[in-house]
């Protein structure tokens, strides 16, 4: 129906997760596809000559970069919870998104903004002395946080004066209350099914649960994940809704 | 005899070789006695929130606070020699580089310098492919690179417009060709031998090689290793001759 | 009062907690004075060459040498909590306890047990079905698990026929359900409070909870930690009321 | 010519190599296709749970298992030479063995040899003293080490009284003195060239080098590499050779 642009809508994907000669390999063909990219920095993914490579990769398409800090867990990915102190938090966030600063500096490429990953994003989302640390962070860096709209990430975010970015999850499925169901094993989603739910956020600003209950949903980003085998064609579909294509 | 304070020779040591529970438990007694602290980015040692503290206590005492970055190798210290590509030394140094510039700006401290630790550091004395990499690292934060003298350290960052620092060591042995002996275990050393080592070096500009071969020392930082049990009483004695008394 | 000796109670320790150049210290003094060593395997402390040392130590001492499988944290030094499935947690207890073997193999000395450390400890005595992963290990070298009586340590071992050896802790606080209170730092235990909870536990039967309800404590190992600056002293006051001195 | 069934040689394959969600994803169809399968043992490659769904993929095709353990470094997938001493190689293989025997004893299978990974087998190839560790570990599990014919691998093994079993790579390039030249990325291998060079190996027992120098090759075993995208047509195309057909 729309069939309208949508400008003020970004597409954003999780890059540079590889470590060493393993990599899910879809980067390349995302990075046309993307306005923002969140990298990996190190701790749950992307080694120093990852996060190198994904920069420049970013610049060429002109993709915005951000920091995508995760858990200290390369084997599990960053999506096994840890019980971490605020301080710790504040400490892991402050180290990876200086690491990454280091390779912005090299492409002369600003910071974009701040997403947590995996385990700690939904840490975040739930804690709100946690998710201070990643707001101190962004506001020293002055940029935004990107998270889930009605959450702690919102509330810490806009009660310390730090930007916040609401996303959209077309490749996860959200429980009754709003809250994200993050898999250790990544699922292929329908990429058909991704651009009618983008349609429906966009036109309704409702999304469905899990369970089929309607949820108002806040967001100036819609989040697209870069670990399954066809990551690129549900990138792509989203993206011509949001092109009002 | 001189007794003469030297405000152009500076002392340093490598602070914040930690990880977690384990630390040599020197840094608070030594931060009063330097001027300058290389620290702990990660790799060799050093975790997030040992950073933040270790930069804390530097600006608590007046300290000036460089990078210290060294080979991905915790169990080795640093101290295994690895094979790596002129690319994967720029990115680690990149990297830790900027992992430690996320705690000088929650700290409002400025970058002083960049010295390599370890193995990293003797690998970037023997060739100029791999000190390019620091050297980039270096010009880009617009900071000089400590060193020694006559190496490939002083070579290609005097090549490339970027200021260099030469390092005299008070406690590892040279060989005869100027070389630091660098070993796997911290040893002890003679606090008045490294006073003695200190005021020759200042008076007549030269040091003794482990078999006697007077070498001459272009030097502006005085190096005193943390990892030992007396570097406090190393360092005072080698403060003590700086400070003319 | 009785100043009995008590053949049938053990004292264990945890020892090889190092890492590379990192070391509590305390390992050489305490060994003369434990019977049992739980020994670190390399993914929350204990490196490969710290592993081949402590077991030679051990031997030497005529003390026997169990696994000490913790949390892949060596900056949390498997002190934060992580959550796992219980195929996780039973594939991370074979690799250590596996690991260790290869030691053991070596200097011909037979496992004795398997005791869990730290936060992994704590995670297995609230949850059956990961500490059937522990079980299983154990039943599969034919030996007892260390760990609190009346949690699921003792069920599940006891369930799947493996053997099951309770632990009095003297350095840590019980709370009033006979938890462990477990803390992230290490703090100083007075030795005379240590050896006044071991006479009692061994003449009544009971412990003092942090609030002072008197708990039951069934067991025959009593655990001195090894990371505070005076274990030594602790384990030597536990050690003269075992030996009834 | 021959077309002759060589039961005597075996295909090896190097399995198991991944790190959580990471995985070159052959072993499924490489399984089936060789004899022996070398476990990535948790340094260079293979977490906990990668090596327990190894052994028993390798169980259910009745492949034998062996050690295959490298140097530490994830990112540098074992590749990136370090300088270590005799006893670190020793120790980190003992480590590793150990580890992958925790599995063989939960799938009772037994342990089949010890293959050194990457920049490991090229260092104990030219380096006696560090064999020696390798030799050593396989002597105390009264297995054959997998090596290069010609180099410290059979010297030290023969000399020990450990048998050796020589190795053809027919994915890799001989240098003109017999030695393999190891790269840090894999390169697709032609499967009509690989079979050709088990042809001429079998039938002449020579191949030839890069240069074109024919070299004499003794060999029991043919290894081809997993981490390629077209590593089951080679391993398909050798075992057809081997197989007489």
């Amino acid at each position: 129906m729309t069939a309208q642009r949508r400008d003020d809508i970004s597409v954003n994907s999780d890059m540079g997760e590889a470590l060493g000669l393993h990599t899910f390999g879809n980067d390349p063909a995302l990075m046309p596809v993307i306005d923002v990219a969140n990298v990996a920095c190190g701790f749950h993914s992307g080694d120093p000559e990852a996060m190198d490579t994904t920069v420049a990769l970013a610049k060429q398409h002109g993709v915005s970069v951000g920091a995508h800090p995760g858990l200290p867990d390369l084997v599990g990915f960053g999506r096994r919870e840890m019980k971490l102190t605020p301080s710790e938090v504040e400490s892991l966030i402050r180290y990876q998104v200086g690491a990454l600063s280091g390779f912005l500096t090299k492409h002369d490429v600003p910071l974009s903004h701040i997403k947590p990953h995996g385990s700690l994003y939904g840490m975040l989302a739930r804690d709100e002395e946690l998710m201070l640390g990643a707001v101190k962070v962004a506001r020293d860096y002055g940029v935004p946080v990107f998270g889930l709209a009605g959450t702690a990430h919102q509330r810490v975010a806009e009660r310390e004066g730090v930007e916040f970015v609401g996303e959209l999850y077309v490749d996860l499925n959200y429980n009754s209350e709003g809250g994200l169901i993050i898999l250790r094993q990544p699922h292929e989603t329908d990429p058909a099914a991704a651009a009618e739910r983008t349609r429906r956020a966009l036109e309704t600003g409702t999304i469905l649960s899990v369970d089929g209950t309607e949820l108002a949903i806040d967001f100036g980003s819609i989040c697209v994940h870069s670990d399954t085998a066809n990551s690129v064609e549900v990138a792509t579909a989203v993206r011509a809704v949001v092109d009002g294509r």
